[in-house]
């Protein structure tokens, strides 16, 4: 009972997903793989999974009959369609962030599994499944009390010239937008984002750091911290403060060491390595929903959610510290 | 050479220093006490200083001629007046705070200091002598690059039913204005105050917690949780993020333990506990430089620019978030 | 190219990992099932394997064709016949602790395994495969400099009854045993048991707690704190002290929560919990390792001498505090 | 009422009591001083006790009319007779380590003052004021239910060529014999001292790391690394294991700081930083016994068992690791 995966898109992320599935995970393999460009999927083919067949187009691969469940991992702008077609066919779709790049791409989608009736598509929001973010709800619903105030930090060590402004929330706030819905249980209704100074490793084009505020229906007030050119490292922070006492997210492992009058232990530089360890988990629920038929996980709701969200909190950062309201249509029952 | 205090004002901080002064440091006697209780007075004499002599009023203390400096440890609505006293008399002061209960008494006091042409008034905020912070301007100083922003919490586990909004700046958030004046050499441009939801341990006339955001001529954003019900205990918290990195406040000391399941240690529950080393070096400090005849330390200066902060910030508290200015006159050379 | 997998013996840890090859890792099956009560295997066939093969005996199935490799999940005594039986077939084959139940038994299969001339025989010491146990040991080569101390602790909350003083060695600081010999790069040439007072949650026949001396050939001083009955957790402590400075291994990942005047963490309390991601790792390896018809990890070499340096510590413990010589023939090349 | 103290022995430590009397501690002030060195002791005056008188010997400054008690901070061998001399004046008597330079010497000095029928002498065992010991006692006695084990470390950066194996007993490890006396309020039976290699930082003349190995009369078994090369700072550690739990000694306060990929926080390299505080509060212990014509705190029994335990532990150091017993004569009741 081995499902039957089609991977759309084999650049870093669809290269890495095939050899989790081919390499790593159990009950399942990549049988069928596309990408715009056929010589890169050619390689993925050679390297990690003989026996897939190629595609010219996504379209023709979803389509395929061996094929039970797809793997969205493409240009983002190509993600809609692509997820549209899989729902189409009745089919489990795996799709990386964004789920589509307005939410009026997500909310179709959102429509589509609606009409559907059933549960096809995860979005890839891997901080869900990580073990830290997983024992910090757990600590705040069992033991902090109803959460009051969440403070959180996204720090990067640098970026490239070409990140600009909204990027902050884009490429960059999305992952503290999804988790702290599902940490939270909660939606957002409104976003505010304040300024201190540019910090000198910042440019013209990009204000950092920047602090956006988010307040829930529940009456969470939400502060993080996104600081893209921290130097220093590669640290993600969460304290959520209850009505009772306060959780923190765990720092990653580190040895602690004492060397030359310092006590020391490693920062991570790189954020592909902070949640490494959640691709596999992600992918592996989403292998033992897909073998039913369905999905869990992360929704198109969820997607959606997001989307409407970051559309707040970039219009947030043009109003001078203004809040700007977060509005969601009624959740369909499909997701409740 | 043993320096002459007079005491005005004998409750629980009156007291607290005379014993200090008799028993704990060196350099000075308590010669004088005064307070509108005269019972109160003689208590503390009974008890710590049976060579100093009563005075009915504080006035009198103040002129008295054994009398070198003076400690006014009053109610607050006379701590003007007795400031403005001993400056007159050219004798050293040192007042806990609030320095006055309007931005204008503190101002005539600043006034009144600059005309006499030498420092004579220290404030009591005890926060700068804490080890802590003293350790974390240094690691500012020396490490962190320039700040760029300050995330902070001052957090009480319980108040009384009198404690109503207003008072979380004027008896709790005060503190965090003049330490981070001074920890950053900064001085306040605007406040703004945020509220989520209120917690369940809070009353109808207490918004509590809440997040007081500050801005600074250099740029600098701070928020600050002030949180007076957070039952878990008295917690001070301080994390600066500059260019190069982050430093943060130590927590008290406390034994790490293993016991039933957990790695636990103890977090104070009274505020008196958490400062109780500074009050001995912010005393120790004036004793030193009253006997040169001077003051050093927080100034009548930090005490103006405190409370033209703190109504700022009780200003801010009613504005639904939108920051309020905060404007100072130009800094007296003598606060240079 | 799916390895064909037989498991010999289907109590606890072979239906364990029966579950974690069919449904955790990728690359292999499991194809036939053996055990000495017949129903259990059959009901780890129907919940886990329901292809797999039974077998009335482990021989037989080490013997079918279809048998790419072997697990010996079976009862201590029974493990060397299977091993031995596996080798003589020239399949690999993953062996649980212990390798045998004598020095000499252990010997045998390192005989066996030099004449067939290739490495086959994996034994079950999963510390090496931690995580953080491996950064330790990164951190050692990379930063202490040479080692000169280790420093640890094995700390259970209790234990049963019939758990007596040998077994303090036998099951429980057999781990240590190992990973100390990897973690170093080293081998042991003498053990000594000190005792302090009996704790009063042991009994009569169990000396707990205990510490254990171990010293290296490169002169290394190990001193193990072995405590069955500390009622507070499972905590497992290691310090690595080198020329330049220390390293730690790290605490298990645990949520931070400040509650009721205490800052506290979670500390497991059962020992099931603390290595368990580790079993994946070193069965991936297993497999990974067989499928190109080898082994690799922890050898027959390494679980013969643990079994020397068990006996000599369990000598030691009837010693008086006296030094136990630990003495081991020259290593073959098969295992430089 | 303030105490009048004589001080014999104006090098740095005399110095540096000097002027805590002087300028820091209440109730206390140096009216004598005397040094072999005259002009050292003329210094002293100058610059911290102006109105002190100074004596040709200590014996004269012992008998002055004006001095109510002694402060021996001398060259350790005169330690001795001036403490003699101060119990036969029924002086109260401060001594720095050691008390004497053999466990004989210390004993006269016990039986002197048994002789005498009150306690008139404190040794300087600084650590049993330290803040983290005091609360690490605490801690142990609420919570961690009776010892069983304590796991300690004693590290110095470097040490001088001069410093050869008996002194990491008589100079570094006397700390902790004294120290864990008091913090389990039980006695030694036994030393054992194991070693590993020699550290690549030491020298002939030098066994460094050692690992002292005491047992007490409850049965505590205690472990002790002393590492004076040990490079990268001065550090003391302290666990203690219970039939509860375990309890730590606290690190020594320090900003946690993220900087180039590191979290990180200072050591400490001086070992005068690390219970700098401690100072102060013994000898203002002293002042307040001194006072009512009596001491407190560290006794001369306590000096002379140290002094008891070093001899066997230094008798250990040449044993190849056998346990070389410590005894004691009974406790005479003034030391109940």
């Amino acid at each position: 009972m081995t499902l039957k995966i089609g991977v759309i898109g084999t650049g870093m992320i669809g290269r890495d997903h095939t050899r989790r599935i081919q390499q790593v995970l159990a009950g399942a393999e990549v049988v069928a793989l596309s990408d715009v460009n056929l010589a890169s999927a050619e390689s993925v083919r050679a390297d990690l999974a003989p026996n897939a067949k190629l595609y010219q187009t996504g379209e023709e691969l979803i389509a395929a009959p061996e094929v039970d469940a797809v793997l969205v991992t493409s240009w983002g702008a190509t993600h809609e369609p692509y997820v549209l077609a899989a729902v189409a066919a009745g089919k489990p779709v795996f799709c990386e962030k964004p789920l589509a790049t307005t939410a009026e791409g997500a909310r179709r989608i959102v429509e589509a599994e609606v009409a559907h009736g059933k549960r096809l598509v995860q979005v890839g929001f891997m901080r869900r499944y990580d073990a830290g973010y997983v024992a910090l709800k757990d600590a705040v619903q069992q033991h902090t009390g109803a959460p009051i105030l969440v403070h959180a930090a996204h720090r990067n060590p640098a970026v490239p010239e070409a990140y600009v402004t909204p990027m902050a929330i884009h490429d960059t706030l999305i992952h503290e937008i999804d988790v702290f819905r599902w940490l939270l249980d909660d939606d957002y209704v409104s976003a505010r984002v304040l300024y201190p100074r540019n910090a000198a490793r910042s440019h013209g084009k990009l204000r950092d750091p920047q602090v956006v505020v988010l307040e829930t229906k529940k009456g969470v007030l939400i502060d993080v911290e996104i600081f893209v050119n921290c130097h220093y490292g590669y640290d993600i922070q969460c304290e959520v403060v209850g009505e009772d006492g306060t959780a923190r997210l765990p720092e990653p492992m580190a040895i602690d060491m004492r060397l030359g009058a310092k006590r020391q232990s490693r920062i991570l530089t790189d954020w592909k390595d902070r949640f490494v360890a959640s691709y596999d988990v992600e992918l592996q629920d989403f292998i033992a929903a897909a073998a039913k038929g369905s999905a869990t996980g992360p929704s198109a709701w969820d997607g959606y959610a997001a989307a409407v969200t970051s559309d707040a909190c970039v219009q947030a950062q043009e109003s001078a510290g203004q809040a700007v309201a977060i509005e969601l249509p009624a959740r369909p029952a499909l997701y409740e």
